[in-house]
């Protein structure tokens, strides 16, 4: 039976930064699954999935800084255990146990693990889902990083969510550091404070440059000049090249990068997408050469929920696992936050934990009926046997009122009377048409217990049909 | 590109007792999910996902001795958190919260924890996956434990596999221990020696209730009359209403139960898949009434996997947490005892980690032929467009005899010409036809672009319909 909306109480609760998934909520998210894991099989991805805990060594010195956020589970004697805290890693452990797998496409959609601080209402959990797809292996250059952004193009068009991809090259942005006067050991860091740009002021950014990481002014106002800079792509390669960065080694490899991309993103139908904007950075110490974020139009560089998904290529992560050195490029979906923005778009009108029965099977009578159980439970049956959904009320005398309510949440009812079982029939109604009056008093047409099954699923596609569900 | 079976490496590896799932074992289990929540839909289940991660609270006092076996996550400030144990008792802890639901079925496919002696070959894992089904709320007697078994019935039958369902009721065995003899403080205990049955000759459980657990004998040889009894659901029942046992009033009340319960089995069309077996006690101390488990056929009593699905009524839990008292009865699927079943079963004669694709895109040309790389990306980005699963090599000039073979592991290929692709035209043919040889000399037919789509869907369902697909 349909429940109505669930009001949690007070006390009892789930961990901070967790919650429970249920009605309306999982099948929105469930929607989400599905389209992202359409589109990653139409591009050839096989689905992995790897355990939560993973041996703590597995995950040391892969996250740099946030490695503080990671949850350790206790000693208990034995192994050193640590919950997941993306999937990229776990998929490099993987690939450096499989030496034999030299090129792969995986995806994997699952829960991941972090002691940030919450804030449920912007889609930010400490359990929360993410969507990787990533591409293994040794190809020509740029390919698969222009069939990833592909991949993003397509997830966000299936979810009518409108997006732009900011691009930038890890290779370009060293070099820009360099030609800017930044000691190489200063790199990380002023690459970190850059990367505040899409929520933080310039003269902010600035000054956390010169007064916290002792930048000179005149290197950090020569920064500024550049990634302050986004665009077109290929306005933005032409803008680069005419500058006194050129002749810098690192740039200039990262723009042949840049070149090839805009030419496969053409064919792809791509380039309209996305923007190439010097300010990112990416927090992640393991990229190593493209990186992107993905944010939703209208809202901007500065929006509550941030960046909807992120990626980039890090070909040196399967390598320090000591196998094989395996060249990646992946990205990342937040799931929870395209949940926030498409829930908030829905409209919160229809009924929650409603189950999804398509018929519902009830008895009718008059005086000195005895509600007919058992023969409810054998008309059940017959649908279940035939693969349909049916329902019936887990009572030996149900009232007709309550019967005739319940009917009303599915499509189809089937109405049992005692003359009629034993003459070998039902009726059969469209269970939706009218109000509750009417409903009780049509009390549908006959049809033989050996035709009930053909007569049900005739009816559920005349109904799917005229309601233009298909 | 698909690649071969993997095989693991020594020194990294996963955490004791748990696994990563690939290729068709991950097929197999996805099909084993799958059929299972198509069962659960047709009895109108909702489906509730919680969190891995539960107040350390929540779980405290719900597993008797098995709480041992609990994750606990390390004090890193804050909440102190374990990893789930099982499905039920998160479910519990969700109907405590909302007390508006009063009635409910609600499934759940999930990984559950437990630090036991892990055997991976018997399916016995410390990260293993749990399905759940349960009916919650107050309706007539005994309806929702037949539907619950109707479910078991219905799952196994879908994954073709022969199975006998255990019944028993923990009233009746309560009853016959009193009537035994056996003291009030010892029933729980007593009843955990009993259970074994299914794996120790009663010889050494009567010598573990003598000697360890210091029953008298003649007790002990008066329960040894009653538990070794086994049977059709209605034989028993007449078996024991004809013994003394029937005078005491939980032994009376439990029989009831099975009448009814026989009742409605009967009209479910289930009454043949189940037997009544007095020694099934089960181990969890939550259970209040009927309480099964499911075995396959014909490994009877005794076989490596154990158990497949197991549940019974809980009507104490949810009040337990001090809300509202919901009684409820449920299910849970061991499945991956049942994936190492239909694993064995299965042949193992497909190549692993084969991507969907059904579409692969090549380039033919002659000399000074220059692998057409943007024309392969456009057409493969026309039929991502249209929905349809589509990869090419991501090569600049891919090798001729490297982009047949890749054809072969779809079912059609679309080569491209460079005269061909000027004239708005490309090859389209089935790829898996003919040897390596043939497939080469053969290029298919000409088509045009803009029927490109319509003619790769024409052909895919002649493909699709040629193999019985449908």
């Amino acid at each position: 039976m349909p429940a109505n909306n669930p009001k949690p109480q007070s006390e009892l609760k789930t961990a901070k930064g967790t919650r429970d998934w249920v009605g309306r909520d999982l099948l929105l998210r469930d929607h989400i699954f599905q389209t992202t894991s359409d589109v990653f099989k139409r591009h050839g991805g096989i689905p992995l999935d790897t355990p939560v805990l993973e041996l703590r060594e597995v995950l040391a010195g892969k996250y740099g800084e946030d490695s503080k956020l990671i949850y350790n589970v206790e000693d208990q004697g034995g192994e050193l255990l640590s919950l997941r805290y993306d999937l990229t890693v776990p998929f490099a452990r993987w690939l450096a146990m499989h030496s034999n797998v030299k090129q792969i496409k995986r995806y994997q959609i699952a829960k991941v693990y972090r002691r940030d601080q919450p804030a449920i209402s912007r889609g930010r959990l400490r359990e929360f889902y993410q969507c990787d797809f990533d591409i293994a292996g040794v190809y020509d250059a740029m390919i698969p990083d222009a069939e990833i952004l592909r991949i993003i193009v397509e997830v966000f068009r299936a979810l009518k969510l409108g997006i732009v991809i900011k691009l930038n090259h890890r290779s370009i942005l060293d070099g820009l550091f360099t030609v800017a006067g930044v000691p190489q050991e200063k790199i990380r860091p002023i690459s970190s404070a850059v990367d505040k740009l899409d929520k933080t002021p310039w003269e902010e950014v600035k000054k956390e440059m010169v007064d916290e990481k002792g930048l000179a002014e005149e290197v950090a106002d020569k920064i500024g000049e550049y990634v302050r800079r986004s665009g077109g792509l290929r306005e933005m390669i032409d803008i680069l090249e005419d500058q006194e960065l050129s002749a810098n080694e690192q740039v200039q490899s990262g723009l042949a990068d840049m070149e090839l991309l805009a030419h496969y993103l053409t064919a792809m139908d791509v380039i309209d997408s996305v923007s190439f904007d010097l300010s990112l950075a990416r927090g992640l110490d393991y990229y190593t050469g493209l990186i992107y974020e993905v944010i939703t139009t209208p809202s901007g560089r500065s929006n509550q929920v941030g960046s909807v998904a992120a990626g980039g290529r890090y070909d040196g992560l399967v390598g320090r696992y000591g196998k094989q050195a395996v060249p990646c490029v992946g990205l990342s979906f937040g799931v929870d936050r395209v949940f926030t923005i498409l829930d908030t778009r829905q409209k919160k009108n229809t009924s929650d934990l409603k189950s999804e029965a398509d018929v519902y099977v009830m008895a009718a009578g008059g005086k000195g009926f005895d509600g007919l159980l058992a023969e409810r439970m054998e008309v059940a049956r017959q649908l279940w046997d035939a693969g349909i959904r049916a329902e019936f009320t887990a009572k030996v005398k149900p009232k007709m009122l309550q019967q005739f309510n319940a009917a009303k949440e599915v499509p189809v009812a089937v109405i049992l009377g005692q003359d009629e079982m034993e003459a070998g029939q039902v009726r059969l109604k469209d269970a939706r048409a009218g109000d509750g009056d009417k409903v009780e008093k049509d009390r549908g047409r006959l049809v033989s217990r050996e035709s009930l099954v053909e007569e049900v699923l005739s009816l559920l596609s005349k109904i799917a049909l005229e309601e233009g569900q298909d």
